[in-house]
């Protein structure tokens, strides 16, 4: 299923409200702690940078860079967006999100988004990269359970997706991060909800933070995250990996990959955060 | 030496001539082909934006994402800049550079810039990725022999930078690319100017594209980059590795690392690139 209906869907609504200004309400049900999630405010900015650029024919997020300025609060919200540039393949949208805080308008989010027409692509595929080697999921730990085994770690966001952890990266949950600064497992959205490459800006930062597995508790907040997406995945569920490689000075990057079910390679995506201050 | 007087200072030079407005003269210099490097526009832009961050004691960029609207031209070009939101040790600026033609103001590049202090930060390293394995420079190829072996390929931008590069990796200069996707070597600017921040923007785009050692010859036009400088490098020699893992659809990831004379990841990169059409 894809399409309006979806909690998904409901929950990436804009209205355009003027040109290139769309209203959106934040939904609560898509928090963390006291933030909402990142990936989420993504996709919202993403669709209404997409509603520009569709009309130029470009309905599909290729590249999004997002600078993320203060914390979100759910409730509502105002993308300002307009086309910064529109050729013949690719049009780039510059998009802010904004919302009221004691009567001022403060930036949350910034980001420059480049689309295009996926359909419009070759069909050559010659990926080196390899895919995780996950388990089963019915042999993974399963997003569902989490809250029977640690109430405290069960925020709203965790009921918007399905998520089946490879045990080997989820040690973090019962005390034993396996210290490689990996995550991963198989995803999808709650109700079933196909991704799509608007989705696939969600599912890239939907985990919890990978300093989780270097156990390091806390949150990671995101300074800068940018989104490639290089297909549309084909339904079902999709595999997500998360990795680290270079925490430093109290920053780090965090990769993620997601894999859809015929096995092809379709977002990438690296943030840079700051490492939890425990 | 860093600082006034190199070339790459005088090439990256900007002058503020009114609020938020900078005038640059892109350099010959800095062009290979038809276009101007993007790496160095980078740096121009992350110049333009250093002058409005730094007045918020944040003179150092974080994270700079760019997105390439239109083939850039050298000669004189405006970078306008604006601080979207300056917080108490992060601030992030949107700059995009503009350039006549035919009587019309065309943008070239957009960008989102966090900037910070890269002084003010801890000095933990717990790094797990593993620096480039280089022969000895002087068993290196170097770009300064380039010229006789190829005078086809003699860019200008070559003259700006000494390149000794694996000779594992060199392979595409004889015809004989090695199919891996990697491309790496010693680096560093050509009148020895030692790399600072600023000089990272350009490092990670100096290279020839990673398609070069994939038997794919032809300009990767960068459509999104993405860099995180993660410390200011110490003096002396850096090391480049620049990967490619998934080439599908016309469009492949390029992944840059730079290494200092001291060991460290000093900065990170990702770029969405065309495959060249050979």
């Amino acid at each position: 299923m894809v399409g309006a209906g979806s909690e998904f869907d409901r929950g990436v609504a804009v209205r355009e409200q003027s040109p290139g200004e769309y209203a959106a309400d934040l939904g609560a049900g898509w928090t963390i702690g006291n933030g909402v999630n990142g990936g989420y405010l993504l996709a919202v900015l993403g669709n209404a940078g997409a509603d520009l650029a569709a009309k130029a024919g470009h309905p599909d997020p290729f590249a999004v860079s997002a600078h993320y300025l203060t914390p979100t609060r759910p409730g509502p919200a105002l993308v300002r967006a307009r086309v910064v540039r529109s050729g013949r393949s690719l049009s780039t949208v510059q998009a802010t999100l904004f919302q009221q805080h004691d009567d001022e308008e403060v930036p949350r989010i910034t980001a420059l988004a480049t689309y295009g027409d996926l359909g419009t692509l070759s069909d050559e595929v010659h990926t080196t990269a390899a895919p995780p080697v996950l388990p089963p999921r019915d042999e993974c730990f399963s997003s569902a359970d989490a809250g029977g085994a640690s109430d405290a770690f069960h925020p709203p966001l965790i009921d918007r997706f399905e998520l089946r952890s490879d045990p080997a990266s989820a040690g973090w949950a019962i005390g034993k991060p396996s210290g490689r600064g990996l995550l991963q497992g198989w995803f999808r959205l709650s109700d079933d909800r196909d991704l799509d490459p608007l989705a696939l800006l969600f599912a890239v930062d939907a985990l919890p933070p990978v300093t989780f597995d270097l156990g390091l508790p806390g949150w990671a907040p995101t300074v800068e995250l940018t989104v490639h997406v290089r297909a549309r995945p084909a339904p079902g569920w999709v595999q997500l990996r998360h990795r680290t490689a270079n925490l430093a000075g109290g920053y780090l990057e965090e990769d993620c990959e997601v894999w859809d079910s015929t096995g092809r390679l379709v977002a990438q995506s690296r943030q840079l955060a700051r490492v939890p201050r425990g």
